[in-house]
């Protein structure tokens, strides 16, 4: 195993660490619950809290700041975190409006989040409300799902709610909102190779040296088949294909995000996301807002992944405020 | 090889191709001729231009945009652009203030440059100045370069020099700036593994499953030495020695680069930043911005590099001022 490490066991408190000490004007970092917060807590305001395995970097701790997300809760690598760090987060960005979870869709998340929002209702009488994200149209269930997985488009529901909550929006209606992107978004993505889980010192899967993984998990969870090593242009077509047979994106303003997974050079995200785009159009759906880059990644996958909103002009406004966090920034 | 790509002969265009369609609200880019100009060009004020070998991304190409470069010069991967395309370049973005050209130090590009200023000056009388980056410590000659090399101080070159031009200064003023960052940058790399020009077909390099290059060039070229790996605290002991025993850092704020070379995922750049920092912060080096993430890359090799920019009052307020690239974002 190649990491620029010290411990394995020690990977998600060293690399805070390093967040804290990067950006001590954006994020406050508790090292020993491994939350990070946004430096200015939001007053009067519903707060909105993300979290699930750690890995996924920028994802969820680069997501914090103005704009977005109030906390990330950091579990170990591709492991939730657990009821108590959740509850913990909840609890104290609440500013007496109530708070948002967006939850994507992995069994431990779902089951952690709820119990931590039990758990800060009857301690602190926090009212929580919950988004679970489920936009992986690539398989229905798997290794650590019931139903869909949430992936990419989490980048999606946790900046436009972001954006909705900081205009002053009450609870109910910053969760409708999310639940509308959730709702409205699909995603699909393909792995060139596995990546390595510090704890287990050796690669998760193994994939030929001219195989690639079609649909794969951001944990490199199994997906919907192997397949010999396409040009760029076909590979367009195996992850555009199923998400359009998913839902139809024709008639509505679309937000893109062509993410990386870790190890693919941004030159061929852009090239992919060429291709793409010339699929897109062919098809007759109109891309408004793209976003190409690591965003949802797998540790060291090398892959790539297509996620597709389906907005309207409300989250597009919404998508287009300002935000100010370590992994995404504009108009501020 | 596995790669995102259609034909190894075409993954500069294409990957231009799919830059150009993700933001034509930032970029033009000349598909033919491999460059990328900001959307808005300058009126009255100095153009900016870099350029250089593909397979580096984000530089240059998504340094291009408000407060950064006017154009980037696009060759092929880890190949100099040719002096016709600069030239092309260079004279379609003077706006009658003259062009700043910034080079990194590699025996091809400085000798196209200067072709290319030849060039622009004898047919349009267009005014050029140059100012050449050479910030890595770690060798003095390498294999394509006499002296030392450029590679990731030169984002504080054109973060700056671009937020200096866009105030409106004269083109001697803009270039004593570049010229004041450049010689007061300073860069050491490690790689943990090769990466694969697509031409070639085959790692530039081979390193043994727990052997890095300590040193190492943004081509692949040889560093220092090859060592066994360590851990991320000993890592950073090998990269921030060397830089702090070429210069001075104490006593100026410092302006710090924590950069992935393409396949470090960003939790390993966080957690070597924090390494870094706590060393920087022993010797009594003030580091008052930090940027961590992919910046100058070398394709799809794992590693990483820390350049510092010992600053003043100016160089900070320059850094600070708004930036919107595709790479680069803030204030605005």
């Amino acid at each position: 195993m190649k990491k620029i490490i010290n411990n394995p066991n020690d990977v998600v408190t060293d690399s805070l660490r390093g967040l804290a000490l990067a950006h001590p004007d954006m994020v406050e970092v508790d090292l020993d619950q491994h939350i990070v917060y946004r430096k200015d807590p939001k007053k009067d305001r519903v707060a909105i809290i993300s979290g699930g395995g750690s890995g996924h970097e920028p994802l969820h701790s680069g997501f914090v700041g103005t704009g977005m997300l109030d906390a990330a809760v950091c579990g170990e690598v591709f492991t939730s975190p657990v009821p108590d760090q959740i509850m913990e987060a909840t609890n104290k960005v609440d500013a007496g409006k109530g708070v948002l979870h967006i939850v994507k869709n992995y069994t431990g998340d779902v089951m952690n989040f709820e119990m931590a929002a039990e758990m800060a209702a009857d301690m602190e009488n926090t009212q929580v409300a919950s988004v679970i994200v489920a936009d992986d149209v690539a398989v229905q269930d798997s290794l650590y799902t019931a139903g869909r997985r949430g992936v990419g488009g989490t980048v999606f529901v946790e900046k436009i709610a972001g954006a909705y909550a900081e205009e002053g929006h009450d609870l109910a209606a910053v969760a409708e909102v999310a639940q509308r992107v959730a709702d409205n978004t699909r995603s699909f993505g393909l792995a060139l190779t596995s990546c390595t889980v510090p704890a287990a010192g050796k690669p998760t899967f193994e994939l030929a040296e001219n195989e690639i993984e079609l649909g794969i998990g951001i944990h490199g969870e199994p997906g919907r088949e192997r397949r010999e090593l396409q040009s760029a242009r076909e590979l367009a077509g195996e992850i555009v294909r199923p998400i359009l047979a998913d839902l139809d994106f024709t008639g509505a303003p679309v937000v893109a995000l062509l993410g990386g997974m870790g190890a693919t050079p941004l030159s061929e995200l852009y090239l992919i996301w060429g291709e793409c785009a010339a699929l897109l159009d062919e098809a007759g759906v109109k891309v408004e807002r793209v976003l190409v880059g690591d965003y949802v990644t797998s540790l060291e996958m090398a892959g790539c992944a297509l996620s597709l909103l389906k907005a309207d002009a409300e989250l597009l406004r919404l998508w287009d405020a300002p935000v100010v966090t370590t992994g995404l920034r504009w108009g501020a």
